[in-house]
Protein backbone atom coordinates (compact mmCIF):
# COMPACT_ATOMS: atom_id res chain seq x y z
CA UNK A 1 0.00 0.00 0.00
CA UNK A 2 1.40 3.32 -1.36
CA UNK A 3 1.13 6.32 1.31
CA UNK A 4 1.28 9.84 0.94
CA UNK A 5 1.93 12.34 3.37
CA UNK A 6 0.68 16.30 3.58
CA UNK A 7 2.53 17.88 6.15
CA UNK A 8 2.58 21.17 7.09
CA UNK A 9 5.63 22.08 9.45
CA UNK A 10 7.11 19.80 12.21
CA UNK A 11 6.47 16.08 10.64
CA UNK A 12 6.59 14.20 13.78
CA UNK A 13 4.17 12.02 13.12
CA UNK A 14 5.79 11.74 9.64
CA UNK A 15 8.84 10.62 11.47
CA UNK A 16 7.06 8.05 13.41
CA UNK A 17 5.65 6.37 10.16
CA UNK A 18 9.26 6.65 9.11
CA UNK A 19 10.65 5.45 11.45
CA UNK A 20 8.10 1.84 11.95
CA UNK A 21 8.69 1.14 8.49
CA UNK A 22 12.38 1.17 8.85
CA UNK A 23 12.48 -0.91 11.43
CA UNK A 24 9.90 -3.59 10.12
CA UNK A 25 7.62 -2.90 12.36
CA UNK A 26 4.59 -1.79 9.51
CA UNK A 27 5.07 -3.96 6.99
CA UNK A 28 2.97 -3.66 3.59
CA UNK A 29 3.33 0.32 3.83
CA UNK A 30 5.16 2.32 1.50
CA UNK A 31 5.33 6.13 2.02
CA UNK A 32 5.74 7.11 -1.92
CA UNK A 33 5.78 10.89 -1.69
CA UNK A 34 5.47 13.77 1.13
CA UNK A 35 4.10 17.25 0.15
CA UNK A 36 5.00 19.83 2.76
CA UNK A 37 3.24 23.46 2.18
CA UNK A 38 6.12 25.81 3.31
CA UNK A 39 9.61 25.62 1.60
CA UNK A 40 11.03 26.01 5.42
CA UNK A 41 9.05 23.38 7.31
CA UNK A 42 11.97 20.79 8.98
CA UNK A 43 9.64 18.17 7.77
CA UNK A 44 11.33 18.19 4.18
CA UNK A 45 14.66 17.03 6.08
CA UNK A 46 13.26 14.46 7.78
CA UNK A 47 11.35 12.93 4.49
CA UNK A 48 14.86 13.35 2.88
CA UNK A 49 16.62 11.38 6.00
CA UNK A 50 14.68 8.75 5.09
CA UNK A 51 14.77 8.26 1.41
CA UNK A 52 11.02 9.57 0.83
CA UNK A 53 10.89 12.19 -1.80
CA UNK A 54 9.44 15.57 -1.08
CA UNK A 55 7.11 17.92 -3.04
CA UNK A 56 6.53 21.25 -2.35
CA UNK A 57 3.27 22.58 -3.12
CA UNK A 58 3.23 26.18 -2.63
CA UNK A 59 0.11 26.92 -0.18
CA UNK A 60 0.54 30.94 0.56
CA UNK A 61 -0.89 33.27 -1.33
CA UNK A 62 -2.60 30.38 -3.89
CA UNK A 63 -6.51 29.62 -4.28
CA UNK A 64 -7.87 26.06 -2.10
CA UNK A 65 -9.17 24.84 -5.80
CA UNK A 66 -5.06 25.29 -7.30
CA UNK A 67 -2.84 23.57 -4.77
CA UNK A 68 -5.33 20.88 -4.09
CA UNK A 69 -5.51 20.24 -8.18
CA UNK A 70 -1.45 20.31 -7.54
CA UNK A 71 -1.72 17.88 -4.90
CA UNK A 72 -4.10 15.37 -6.65
CA UNK A 73 -1.83 14.89 -9.40
CA UNK A 74 1.22 14.83 -7.38
CA UNK A 75 -0.35 11.51 -5.25
CA UNK A 76 -1.45 10.38 -8.55
CA UNK A 77 1.74 10.21 -9.96
CA UNK A 78 2.97 8.63 -7.15
CA UNK A 79 0.35 5.72 -7.39
CA UNK A 80 -0.94 7.14 -4.09
CA UNK A 81 -3.44 4.61 -2.36
CA UNK A 82 -4.05 6.58 0.77
CA UNK A 83 -3.39 10.29 1.96
CA UNK A 84 -2.05 10.90 5.15
CA UNK A 85 -2.51 14.04 7.09
CA UNK A 86 0.45 14.26 9.77
CA UNK A 87 0.05 17.93 11.35
CA UNK A 88 -1.19 19.55 7.61
CA UNK A 89 -2.47 23.06 8.69
CA UNK A 90 -5.43 23.43 6.09
CA UNK A 91 -9.15 22.17 5.93
CA UNK A 92 -9.60 20.25 2.64
CA UNK A 93 -11.97 21.00 -0.22
CA UNK A 94 -15.01 19.17 -1.17
CA UNK A 95 -12.98 17.69 -4.50
CA UNK A 96 -10.09 17.02 -2.88
CA UNK A 97 -11.79 14.68 -0.23
CA UNK A 98 -14.50 13.48 -3.53
CA UNK A 99 -11.12 12.28 -5.51
CA UNK A 100 -10.63 10.11 -2.88
CA UNK A 101 -13.12 9.72 -0.74
CA UNK A 102 -12.49 7.28 2.36
CA UNK A 103 -9.05 7.28 1.18
CA UNK A 104 -7.68 10.17 3.51
CA UNK A 105 -7.26 9.82 6.71
CA UNK A 106 -6.67 12.14 9.65
CA UNK A 107 -4.96 12.35 13.27
CA UNK A 108 -6.48 14.54 16.17
CA UNK A 109 -5.02 14.87 19.46
CA UNK A 110 -7.59 14.66 21.47
CA UNK A 111 -10.58 12.07 21.71
CA UNK A 112 -13.11 13.02 19.56
CA UNK A 113 -15.58 14.51 19.35
CA UNK A 114 -14.23 16.26 22.37
CA UNK A 115 -12.23 19.17 21.71
CA UNK A 116 -12.25 18.70 17.72
CA UNK A 117 -14.30 20.96 15.14
CA UNK A 118 -13.62 24.65 14.10
CA UNK A 119 -10.59 26.51 15.44
CA UNK A 120 -9.29 23.10 17.27
CA UNK A 121 -5.99 22.64 16.14
CA UNK A 122 -2.37 22.85 17.91
CA UNK A 123 -2.24 23.96 21.70
CA UNK A 124 -5.66 24.86 21.31
CA UNK A 125 -7.17 21.45 21.63
CA UNK A 126 -5.28 20.80 24.79
CA UNK A 127 -6.41 24.09 25.96
CA UNK A 128 -9.99 22.82 25.87
CA UNK A 129 -8.70 19.46 27.63
CA UNK A 130 -7.31 21.32 30.22
CA UNK A 131 -10.28 23.48 31.06
CA UNK A 132 -12.29 20.62 31.30
CA UNK A 133 -10.31 18.90 33.51
CA UNK A 134 -10.84 15.83 32.13
CA UNK A 135 -8.75 12.98 33.23
CA UNK A 136 -8.43 10.76 30.03
CA UNK A 137 -7.30 12.49 26.55
CA UNK A 138 -5.58 10.81 23.67
CA UNK A 139 -5.36 10.81 20.31
CA UNK A 140 -7.95 9.99 17.33
CA UNK A 141 -7.43 8.81 13.79
CA UNK A 142 -10.28 9.16 11.64
CA UNK A 143 -11.15 9.16 8.39
CA UNK A 144 -11.75 12.68 6.29
CA UNK A 145 -15.22 13.91 5.37
CA UNK A 146 -16.47 17.18 4.22
CA UNK A 147 -17.35 18.34 8.08
CA UNK A 148 -14.13 19.43 10.38
CA UNK A 149 -13.07 16.77 12.67
CA UNK A 150 -16.49 15.00 12.16
CA UNK A 151 -15.74 11.99 9.74
CA UNK A 152 -15.79 8.18 10.81
CA UNK A 153 -13.76 7.46 13.73
CA UNK A 154 -10.98 4.82 13.17
CA UNK A 155 -9.17 4.53 16.19
CA UNK A 156 -8.93 6.11 19.49
CA UNK A 157 -6.25 5.92 22.38
CA UNK A 158 -6.54 6.75 26.03
CA UNK A 159 -4.12 8.37 27.79
CA UNK A 160 -4.53 8.96 31.41
CA UNK A 161 -3.50 12.81 31.86
CA UNK A 162 -4.69 13.28 35.42
CA UNK A 163 -1.38 13.56 37.05
CA UNK A 164 -0.49 17.19 34.76
CA UNK A 165 -3.17 19.39 36.91
CA UNK A 166 -1.45 18.79 40.20
CA UNK A 167 2.04 19.17 39.31
CA UNK A 168 3.59 22.78 40.33
CA UNK A 169 4.94 23.92 37.44
CA UNK A 170 3.10 27.07 34.99
CA UNK A 171 0.36 26.38 33.04
CA UNK A 172 2.53 26.86 29.63
CA UNK A 173 4.51 23.69 30.74
CA UNK A 174 1.85 22.09 31.90
CA UNK A 175 0.43 22.30 28.25
CA UNK A 176 3.16 21.31 26.83
CA UNK A 177 3.41 18.15 28.96
CA UNK A 178 -0.19 16.93 28.17
CA UNK A 179 0.83 17.85 23.93
CA UNK A 180 4.17 15.66 24.36
CA UNK A 181 2.28 12.78 26.36
CA UNK A 182 -0.57 12.21 23.79
CA UNK A 183 2.02 12.66 20.67
CA UNK A 184 3.91 9.41 22.14
CA UNK A 185 0.57 7.92 21.29
CA UNK A 186 -0.26 9.62 17.99
CA UNK A 187 2.52 8.27 16.95
CA UNK A 188 1.86 4.55 17.78
CA UNK A 189 -1.67 4.95 17.30
CA UNK A 190 -1.14 6.29 13.31
CA UNK A 191 1.28 3.47 12.49
CA UNK A 192 -1.33 0.75 14.13
CA UNK A 193 -4.01 1.63 11.96
CA UNK A 194 -1.75 2.30 8.75
CA UNK A 195 -0.89 -1.16 9.12
CA UNK A 196 -4.57 -2.38 9.99
CA UNK A 197 -5.69 -0.91 6.56
CA UNK A 198 -2.90 -2.49 4.82
CA UNK A 199 -3.79 -5.87 5.86
CA UNK A 200 -7.05 -4.95 4.63
CA UNK A 201 -9.23 -4.69 7.67
CA UNK A 202 -10.51 -1.37 7.87
CA UNK A 203 -14.47 -1.26 6.11
CA UNK A 204 -16.47 1.92 5.58
CA UNK A 205 -20.42 1.29 5.89
CA UNK A 206 -23.35 3.73 6.85
CA UNK A 207 -25.91 2.41 9.26
CA UNK A 208 -29.31 4.06 10.45
CA UNK A 209 -29.26 4.37 13.92
CA UNK A 210 -31.41 6.22 16.50
CA UNK A 211 -29.93 8.97 18.68
CA UNK A 212 -31.29 11.84 21.03
CA UNK A 213 -31.97 15.54 20.48
CA UNK A 214 -32.66 18.02 22.53
CA UNK A 215 -35.50 20.28 21.44
CA UNK A 216 -36.28 23.42 22.83
CA UNK A 217 -39.61 25.04 22.21
CA UNK A 218 -41.01 28.19 23.18
CA UNK A 219 -38.85 28.04 26.37
CA UNK A 220 -39.64 24.36 26.84
CA UNK A 221 -36.90 21.50 26.76
CA UNK A 222 -38.17 18.25 24.60
CA UNK A 223 -36.15 15.12 24.50
CA UNK A 224 -36.58 13.62 21.29
CA UNK A 225 -34.69 10.38 20.04
CA UNK A 226 -34.64 10.64 15.48
CA UNK A 227 -32.94 8.49 12.91
CA UNK A 228 -29.66 9.49 11.62
CA UNK A 229 -27.25 7.96 9.17
CA UNK A 230 -23.94 7.46 10.06
CA UNK A 231 -20.96 6.23 8.07
CA UNK A 232 -19.24 4.20 10.12
CA UNK A 233 -15.44 2.74 10.57
CA UNK A 234 -15.38 -0.80 11.42
CA UNK A 235 -11.43 -1.59 11.87
CA UNK A 236 -11.82 -5.53 12.16
CA UNK A 237 -9.07 -6.41 13.85
CA UNK A 238 -8.86 -8.88 16.30
CA UNK A 239 -7.23 -9.83 19.61
CA UNK A 240 -5.11 -12.42 17.87
CA UNK A 241 -4.22 -9.22 15.40
CA UNK A 242 -3.67 -7.08 18.36
CA UNK A 243 -1.40 -9.29 20.27
CA UNK A 244 0.83 -9.41 17.20
CA UNK A 245 0.91 -6.12 16.77
CA UNK A 246 1.78 -4.85 20.14
CA UNK A 247 5.02 -7.45 20.08
CA UNK A 248 5.62 -5.74 16.80
CA UNK A 249 5.32 -2.34 18.31
CA UNK A 250 7.67 -3.15 21.07
CA UNK A 251 10.89 -2.58 18.89
CA UNK A 252 9.52 0.97 18.15
CA UNK A 253 8.54 1.48 21.72
CA UNK A 254 12.37 0.72 22.48
CA UNK A 255 13.45 3.00 19.75
CA UNK A 256 11.38 5.58 21.04
CA UNK A 257 12.82 5.72 24.44
CA UNK A 258 16.16 5.27 23.39
CA UNK A 259 15.43 8.85 21.56
CA UNK A 260 13.73 10.31 24.54
CA UNK A 261 17.02 9.39 26.59
CA UNK A 262 19.70 10.81 24.08
CA UNK A 263 17.11 13.82 23.46
CA UNK A 264 17.67 15.08 27.19
CA UNK A 265 14.79 15.60 27.84
CA UNK A 266 13.15 15.45 30.97
CA UNK A 267 11.46 11.79 31.84
CA UNK A 268 7.91 13.04 33.39
CA UNK A 269 6.98 13.50 29.64
CA UNK A 270 6.94 9.92 29.48
CA UNK A 271 3.22 8.74 31.04
CA UNK A 272 3.78 7.66 34.95
CA UNK A 273 0.74 5.01 35.04
CA UNK A 274 2.54 3.05 33.11
CA UNK A 275 0.48 3.59 30.01
CA UNK A 276 3.70 3.81 27.65
CA UNK A 277 4.26 -0.33 27.83
CA UNK B 1 -16.03 8.47 56.41
CA UNK B 2 -20.18 7.93 56.66
CA UNK B 3 -21.35 7.91 52.99
CA UNK B 4 -25.46 8.55 51.94
CA UNK B 5 -26.32 7.44 48.71
CA UNK B 6 -29.05 8.57 46.75
CA UNK B 7 -30.77 6.13 44.46
CA UNK B 8 -33.44 6.00 42.00
CA UNK B 9 -34.56 2.42 40.81
CA UNK B 10 -32.30 -0.21 39.97
CA UNK B 11 -29.52 0.60 42.19
CA UNK B 12 -26.57 -1.08 40.84
CA UNK B 13 -23.81 1.13 42.10
CA UNK B 14 -25.22 1.20 45.13
CA UNK B 15 -24.87 -2.57 45.08
CA UNK B 16 -21.29 -2.55 44.21
CA UNK B 17 -20.90 -0.13 46.64
CA UNK B 18 -22.10 -2.23 49.51
CA UNK B 19 -20.18 -5.08 47.89
CA UNK B 20 -16.87 -3.79 47.90
CA UNK B 21 -17.40 -2.87 51.66
CA UNK B 22 -18.53 -6.48 52.66
CA UNK B 23 -15.46 -7.98 51.15
CA UNK B 24 -13.23 -5.57 52.68
CA UNK B 25 -11.31 -4.14 49.90
CA UNK B 26 -13.23 -0.55 50.29
CA UNK B 27 -12.07 0.53 54.13
CA UNK B 28 -13.41 3.03 55.94
CA UNK B 29 -16.30 3.91 53.78
CA UNK B 30 -19.66 3.05 55.98
CA UNK B 31 -22.70 3.66 53.63
CA UNK B 32 -24.85 5.09 56.75
CA UNK B 33 -28.24 5.74 54.91
CA UNK B 34 -29.94 4.96 51.28
CA UNK B 35 -32.52 7.20 50.38
CA UNK B 36 -34.89 6.21 47.47
CA UNK B 37 -37.49 8.34 45.74
CA UNK B 38 -40.18 5.70 44.69
CA UNK B 39 -41.68 3.24 47.04
CA UNK B 40 -40.97 0.44 44.33
CA UNK B 41 -37.64 1.13 43.94
CA UNK B 42 -35.65 -2.23 43.81
CA UNK B 43 -32.65 -0.84 45.40
CA UNK B 44 -34.75 -0.63 48.84
CA UNK B 45 -34.36 -4.53 49.16
CA UNK B 46 -30.70 -4.17 47.73
CA UNK B 47 -29.78 -1.82 50.94
CA UNK B 48 -31.59 -3.90 53.32
CA UNK B 49 -30.26 -7.03 52.19
CA UNK B 50 -26.70 -5.62 53.48
CA UNK B 51 -28.10 -4.42 56.11
CA UNK B 52 -28.05 -0.73 55.08
CA UNK B 53 -31.12 1.82 56.19
CA UNK B 54 -33.28 2.93 53.65
CA UNK B 55 -35.50 6.02 54.19
CA UNK B 56 -37.54 6.38 51.24
CA UNK B 57 -38.21 10.27 50.83
CA UNK B 58 -41.35 11.32 48.44
CA UNK B 59 -40.65 12.84 45.12
CA UNK B 60 -43.24 12.47 43.25
CA UNK B 61 -45.62 15.27 43.27
CA UNK B 62 -43.34 17.02 46.19
CA UNK B 63 -41.53 20.58 45.34
CA UNK B 64 -38.14 20.14 44.74
CA UNK B 65 -36.93 22.19 47.71
CA UNK B 66 -39.21 20.17 50.32
CA UNK B 67 -37.91 16.77 49.28
CA UNK B 68 -34.32 17.85 49.51
CA UNK B 69 -34.95 19.79 52.66
CA UNK B 70 -36.28 16.34 54.26
CA UNK B 71 -33.03 14.93 52.40
CA UNK B 72 -30.80 17.13 53.72
CA UNK B 73 -32.37 16.12 57.39
CA UNK B 74 -32.02 12.56 56.65
CA UNK B 75 -28.26 12.66 55.72
CA UNK B 76 -27.42 15.21 58.57
CA UNK B 77 -29.57 12.67 61.00
CA UNK B 78 -27.13 9.89 60.19
CA UNK B 79 -23.63 12.36 60.12
CA UNK B 80 -23.65 11.59 56.70
CA UNK B 81 -19.96 13.51 55.27
CA UNK B 82 -19.86 12.60 51.57
CA UNK B 83 -23.00 12.26 49.15
CA UNK B 84 -23.25 9.80 46.58
CA UNK B 85 -25.69 9.97 43.66
CA UNK B 86 -25.71 6.19 42.21
CA UNK B 87 -28.38 6.80 39.34
CA UNK B 88 -30.43 9.32 41.30
CA UNK B 89 -32.84 10.49 38.29
CA UNK B 90 -33.37 14.38 39.72
CA UNK B 91 -31.37 17.19 39.34
CA UNK B 92 -30.84 19.09 42.74
CA UNK B 93 -30.97 22.55 43.24
CA UNK B 94 -28.90 25.59 44.05
CA UNK B 95 -29.66 25.20 48.30
CA UNK B 96 -29.51 21.54 48.85
CA UNK B 97 -25.80 21.45 46.91
CA UNK B 98 -24.56 24.78 48.72
CA UNK B 99 -25.90 22.75 52.17
CA UNK B 100 -23.20 19.87 50.55
CA UNK B 101 -20.67 21.61 48.75
CA UNK B 102 -17.93 19.83 47.52
CA UNK B 103 -19.50 17.10 49.43
CA UNK B 104 -21.70 15.28 46.68
CA UNK B 105 -20.49 12.82 43.40
CA UNK B 106 -22.30 11.74 40.85
CA UNK B 107 -21.43 8.99 38.70
CA UNK B 108 -22.01 9.35 34.78
CA UNK B 109 -22.09 6.42 32.09
CA UNK B 110 -19.50 8.63 29.96
CA UNK B 111 -15.99 10.20 29.24
CA UNK B 112 -17.44 13.46 30.25
CA UNK B 113 -17.95 16.70 28.90
CA UNK B 114 -18.44 14.29 25.95
CA UNK B 115 -22.27 13.04 26.17
CA UNK B 116 -22.88 15.18 29.46
CA UNK B 117 -25.54 17.80 29.37
CA UNK B 118 -29.08 18.21 30.02
CA UNK B 119 -31.06 15.48 28.40
CA UNK B 120 -28.23 12.75 28.81
CA UNK B 121 -28.97 10.46 30.99
CA UNK B 122 -30.01 6.67 30.82
CA UNK B 123 -29.65 4.96 27.52
CA UNK B 124 -29.79 8.86 25.72
CA UNK B 125 -26.28 8.90 26.61
CA UNK B 126 -25.24 5.64 25.02
CA UNK B 127 -27.39 6.37 22.23
CA UNK B 128 -24.94 9.94 21.49
CA UNK B 129 -21.92 7.64 21.99
CA UNK B 130 -22.79 5.16 19.74
CA UNK B 131 -23.80 8.10 16.77
CA UNK B 132 -20.83 9.49 16.58
CA UNK B 133 -18.85 6.10 16.47
CA UNK B 134 -15.99 6.89 19.37
CA UNK B 135 -14.03 3.75 19.73
CA UNK B 136 -13.40 4.48 23.55
CA UNK B 137 -15.81 5.25 26.23
CA UNK B 138 -15.77 4.76 30.19
CA UNK B 139 -17.37 6.06 33.06
CA UNK B 140 -16.82 9.63 35.09
CA UNK B 141 -17.54 10.38 38.59
CA UNK B 142 -17.59 14.18 39.36
CA UNK B 143 -18.23 16.46 41.95
CA UNK B 144 -21.50 18.13 41.42
CA UNK B 145 -22.25 21.47 41.11
CA UNK B 146 -24.97 23.84 39.73
CA UNK B 147 -24.60 23.09 36.21
CA UNK B 148 -25.87 19.61 34.49
CA UNK B 149 -22.92 17.06 34.49
CA UNK B 150 -20.40 20.10 34.39
CA UNK B 151 -19.02 19.78 38.13
CA UNK B 152 -14.84 19.02 38.55
CA UNK B 153 -14.12 16.04 37.14
CA UNK B 154 -12.77 13.36 39.87
CA UNK B 155 -12.07 10.56 37.95
CA UNK B 156 -12.58 8.79 34.63
CA UNK B 157 -12.11 5.21 33.53
CA UNK B 158 -11.60 4.76 29.88
CA UNK B 159 -13.13 1.38 27.95
CA UNK B 160 -12.81 0.13 24.67
CA UNK B 161 -16.18 0.01 22.49
CA UNK B 162 -14.80 -0.30 19.40
CA UNK B 163 -16.08 -4.08 18.62
CA UNK B 164 -19.22 -3.35 19.38
CA UNK B 165 -20.11 -0.92 16.09
CA UNK B 166 -19.22 -5.21 13.94
CA UNK B 167 -21.60 -6.95 15.82
CA UNK B 168 -23.96 -8.63 13.79
CA UNK B 169 -26.97 -8.08 16.69
CA UNK B 170 -29.90 -5.02 16.38
CA UNK B 171 -29.27 -1.94 17.47
CA UNK B 172 -31.05 -2.38 20.79
CA UNK B 173 -28.88 -5.17 22.26
CA UNK B 174 -25.62 -3.37 20.76
CA UNK B 175 -26.69 -0.30 22.68
CA UNK B 176 -27.23 -2.48 26.08
CA UNK B 177 -23.88 -4.23 25.55
CA UNK B 178 -22.42 -0.84 25.44
CA UNK B 179 -24.36 -0.29 28.59
CA UNK B 180 -23.74 -2.99 30.55
CA UNK B 181 -19.96 -2.96 29.25
CA UNK B 182 -19.55 0.82 31.12
CA UNK B 183 -21.50 -0.32 34.25
CA UNK B 184 -18.45 -2.92 35.12
CA UNK B 185 -16.34 -0.12 35.72
CA UNK B 186 -18.49 2.24 36.91
CA UNK B 187 -18.82 0.27 39.93
CA UNK B 188 -14.77 -0.16 39.94
CA UNK B 189 -14.32 3.59 39.47
CA UNK B 190 -16.74 4.43 41.75
CA UNK B 191 -15.05 2.38 44.89
CA UNK B 192 -11.78 3.71 43.84
CA UNK B 193 -12.95 6.89 43.93
CA UNK B 194 -14.73 6.52 47.73
CA UNK B 195 -11.61 5.08 48.65
CA UNK B 196 -9.44 7.81 47.81
CA UNK B 197 -11.49 10.37 49.66
CA UNK B 198 -11.91 8.01 52.64
CA UNK B 199 -7.93 8.61 52.43
CA UNK B 200 -8.15 12.37 52.19
CA UNK B 201 -6.36 12.14 48.82
CA UNK B 202 -9.16 14.37 46.90
CA UNK B 203 -8.39 18.30 46.92
CA UNK B 204 -10.50 20.81 45.42
CA UNK B 205 -9.18 24.40 44.03
CA UNK B 206 -9.95 26.79 41.89
CA UNK B 207 -7.24 27.78 38.53
CA UNK B 208 -7.28 30.56 36.17
CA UNK B 209 -6.29 28.78 33.05
CA UNK B 210 -6.53 30.66 29.67
CA UNK B 211 -8.84 28.69 26.78
CA UNK B 212 -9.72 28.51 22.99
CA UNK B 213 -13.19 30.57 22.37
CA UNK B 214 -15.19 30.59 19.04
CA UNK B 215 -16.08 34.23 18.63
CA UNK B 216 -18.41 34.59 15.11
CA UNK B 217 -18.69 37.90 14.33
CA UNK B 218 -20.85 39.48 11.08
CA UNK B 219 -20.37 36.03 9.58
CA UNK B 220 -16.68 35.65 10.07
CA UNK B 221 -15.17 33.22 12.82
CA UNK B 222 -12.14 34.35 14.53
CA UNK B 223 -10.27 32.48 17.14
CA UNK B 224 -9.85 33.74 20.52
CA UNK B 225 -8.35 32.90 23.80
CA UNK B 226 -9.83 34.36 27.36
CA UNK B 227 -8.76 33.57 30.89
CA UNK B 228 -11.40 31.72 32.76
CA UNK B 229 -11.54 30.84 36.09
CA UNK B 230 -12.03 26.79 36.72
CA UNK B 231 -13.06 24.52 40.06
CA UNK B 232 -10.56 21.43 39.78
CA UNK B 233 -10.42 18.00 41.40
CA UNK B 234 -7.60 16.48 42.39
CA UNK B 235 -7.07 13.35 43.51
CA UNK B 236 -3.49 13.22 44.70
CA UNK B 237 -3.30 8.97 44.55
CA UNK B 238 0.34 8.17 43.70
CA UNK B 239 1.53 5.00 41.96
CA UNK B 240 1.52 3.15 45.12
CA UNK B 241 -1.44 3.86 46.29
CA UNK B 242 -2.97 2.81 42.62
CA UNK B 243 -1.27 -0.19 43.11
CA UNK B 244 -2.63 -1.31 46.69
CA UNK B 245 -5.52 -0.55 45.75
CA UNK B 246 -5.58 -2.82 42.02
CA UNK B 247 -4.42 -5.67 44.43
CA UNK B 248 -7.50 -4.73 46.68
CA UNK B 249 -9.69 -4.76 43.75
CA UNK B 250 -8.87 -8.29 42.84
CA UNK B 251 -11.59 -9.26 45.09
CA UNK B 252 -13.88 -7.38 44.02
CA UNK B 253 -13.30 -8.32 40.20
CA UNK B 254 -13.66 -12.23 41.09
CA UNK B 255 -16.67 -11.29 43.16
CA UNK B 256 -17.99 -9.76 39.92
CA UNK B 257 -16.95 -12.58 37.51
CA UNK B 258 -18.80 -15.39 39.92
CA UNK B 259 -21.82 -13.34 40.14
CA UNK B 260 -22.01 -13.10 36.08
CA UNK B 261 -21.51 -17.08 35.37
CA UNK B 262 -24.26 -17.47 37.95
CA UNK B 263 -26.31 -15.00 36.47
CA UNK B 264 -26.17 -17.08 32.81
CA UNK B 265 -24.93 -13.61 30.78
CA UNK B 266 -23.66 -14.15 27.69
CA UNK B 267 -19.66 -13.45 28.70
CA UNK B 268 -19.53 -10.98 25.13
CA UNK B 269 -20.37 -8.66 27.63
CA UNK B 270 -16.57 -8.64 29.22
CA UNK B 271 -14.76 -6.69 27.38
CA UNK B 272 -12.98 -8.93 24.68
CA UNK B 273 -9.51 -6.71 24.97
CA UNK B 274 -8.71 -8.07 28.46
CA UNK B 275 -9.28 -4.61 30.09
CA UNK B 276 -11.13 -5.99 32.50
CA UNK B 277 -7.72 -7.11 34.42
Amino acid sequence: MKIGILASWRGTNAKAIFDHVKLGVLRGVEPAVLIYSDQEAPVRKIAEAYGVEAVYVQHRGVARSRREQEMAEVLKRYGVDLVVLAGYDYILGVPFIEQFRWRILNIHPSLLPFAGGKGMHGVRVHMEVYKAGVKTSGPTVHLVDESVDGGPIVDQWPVYIGDIYSLDIPYDQKLSILADRVLIYEHRLYSRVLQAVADGLLEVRTERVKAPRVAEEGGRVRYVEEEVEVARAVLKAGEGWMRQWRERQRVYVEHQLREWRESGKPMHLICPHGCLD
